[in-house]
């Protein structure tokens, strides 16, 4: 018997059922920027906006997937149903599996509630801040509740993640000079939630006064989000509970204050603009097997015209 | 008395006469992204390709800087009038001036016919691949007979300035096995000369046996070039007029094969697109600023419609 792979509403349609097989398979044509792209995110787009979208950043070595896993535990206590996409935007590897120190996760790999999904976006058009919301979007409307995206490590690629989210935890740990330095680079403004794990190690409320001075500093208007700092010992769970207390209270600020549409649709805009790019981008890649772009390179070499001139027949063209 | 700036043309015109202070100026304007880049580039390229671009890679703690150094001296003996670039890809700052290891460049600093600057592109619109022509355009113009572009670490990056040279050198040192690593990693192809530096110290020939058993498992063609490494000691200067002179054969070699024209336009066409993709950008960015964006925003918000139909949208609005 021949078995017909599903067609992209029949994927759509079982993924709203919650069907993990088809949860996967649209996350990599997400991720494969697959020629369905387009009808999957037509498909999906009605039925988004539930989800509430947490971002976990934070310096290696803080206890950023030790951390989301008791998160999940305690997402789940609540009966939520939660999506984890570990996003690290320099791996070349990425797939549905449980990879490497992912393995903290498969606690939950057997509960039918919680959705697991590792992705890499290194060389994709578009790259990361072109895949992720996409990815967002199937899991929001295969029903999670909550989505956790954690990145790898703390650079600009991971603040860009962070930004997309709806709330954004940072992760320190105490005696991590490296942790407020990373949070001095832009982490700080990005943060909504503080929290010091291993917080039972020596110098955890050290680090708890730093972030406390170095937050005091920046501008808060009347009404503005005072971001909290938690302590946490994640391998116990020591704290969890609290935070996912901390992550309710922010969405509830969120969606009075207004912020949550404003981030939403920013997010969107951009989105929109990155699509839009790639697409005028794969265009002109297209002209590059042209000869017009070999003719106007050979003008440019013999200074007939200048790269500038060259660039606007270019866009002329397309 | 005031004293009215220059205009493009009349700093072009002292480019030409090789006065420095204005070959500094006209990298500003370039890297800066100056409104004015555009007359700059169309005063400019009429005048440009007679400089043959070299570009240095290598992983830190080879000794790039000191070996570029020397090869400026060996140039010099020459005759030549040199520039160097000195292009650090993940680096927030720069300018005129000597920076940081810079320092071993000093005994060029006085050189009328050497002219060396530090370059930063990160943040920058387009980023390396946008500024790296423009400021190689200014040196060719200014009458450098060789341009020695060198850059900070082995990336990708890195490869792309190396992409952007006519000849490109990649240093090695005995002992690092990172460098051999480096060289797996897309340098391999890159190279058309490696040098192994430090090659007073152990290791030396195994590192270039290693090396040349890599380089014999790369395909070569019928008249191919057949990628030549060389040792030497650059603090002492030994080895590197055989650099220098190696250079020299592969610029010749270039020219007789047709390769030179190949990559010269190769370069062009990829400048002239970064420049269209850029500006395209730029477009999508204004329209930021407009309300249509908010508006297709608000649309997928609603789940009226989806983000590439409203890419589509946007990109007819331009």
């Amino acid at each position: 018997m021949s078995r017909r792979s599903p067609s992209v509403p029949e994927l759509v349609a079982r993924a709203r059922d919650r069907d993990a097989r088809s949860v996967a398979r649209l996350i990599s044509l997400v991720e494969d920027a697959s020629p369905l792209l387009r009808e999957v995110a037509a498909l999906l787009t009605p039925h988004t906006g539930k989800a509430h979208v947490v971002g976990i950043t934070g310096s290696p070595g803080v206890g950023k997937s030790t951390s989301t896993s008791a998160l999940v535990t305690a997402l789940r206590a609540q009966g939520k149903r939660v999506g984890v996409l570990a996003v690290d935007p320099s791996s070349p590897f990425s797939g549905g599996a449980l990879l490497g120190d992912r393995v903290r996760m498969q606690e939950h790999a057997t509960d039918r509630d919680v959705y697991i999904r590792s992705m890499a976006t290194r060389g994709h058009l578009g790259g990361l801040s072109w895949a992720t919301p996409q990815a967002l979007r199937v899991l929001d409307a295969a029903g999670c509740d909550v989505i956790l995206v954690e990145t790898v490590g703390v650079g600009q690629s991971e603040i860009e993640v962070a930004g997309q989210a709806d709330t954004t935890l940072v992760l320190l740990a105490p005696g991590m000079g490296d942790g407020i330095q990373a949070a001095k680079a832009g982490i700080l403004e990005v943060g909504d939630l503080f929290v010091i794990n291993k917080a039972d190690r020596d110098g955890a409320d050290q680090t708890r006064r730093e972030l406390r001075s170095m937050l005091a500093l920046a501008p808060a208007g009347q009404g503005a989000w005072r971001q909290p700092i938690v302590k946490t010992v994640a391998v116990k769970g020591d704290g969890i509970d609290e935070v996912a207390a901390r992550i309710e209270v922010h969405r509830e600020w969120m969606e009075r204050s207004g912020e949550l549409t404003v981030r939403r649709r920013r997010r969107v805009r951009d989105e929109i603009e990155t699509i839009a790019v790639t697409a005028v981008r794969a265009r002109f890649s297209h002209l590059s097997g042209d000869e017009r772009l070999d003719g106007l390179a050979e003008q440019v070499l013999a200074g007939d015209t200048d790269p500038f001139r060259a660039a606007d027949t270019l866009i002329e063209a397309i």
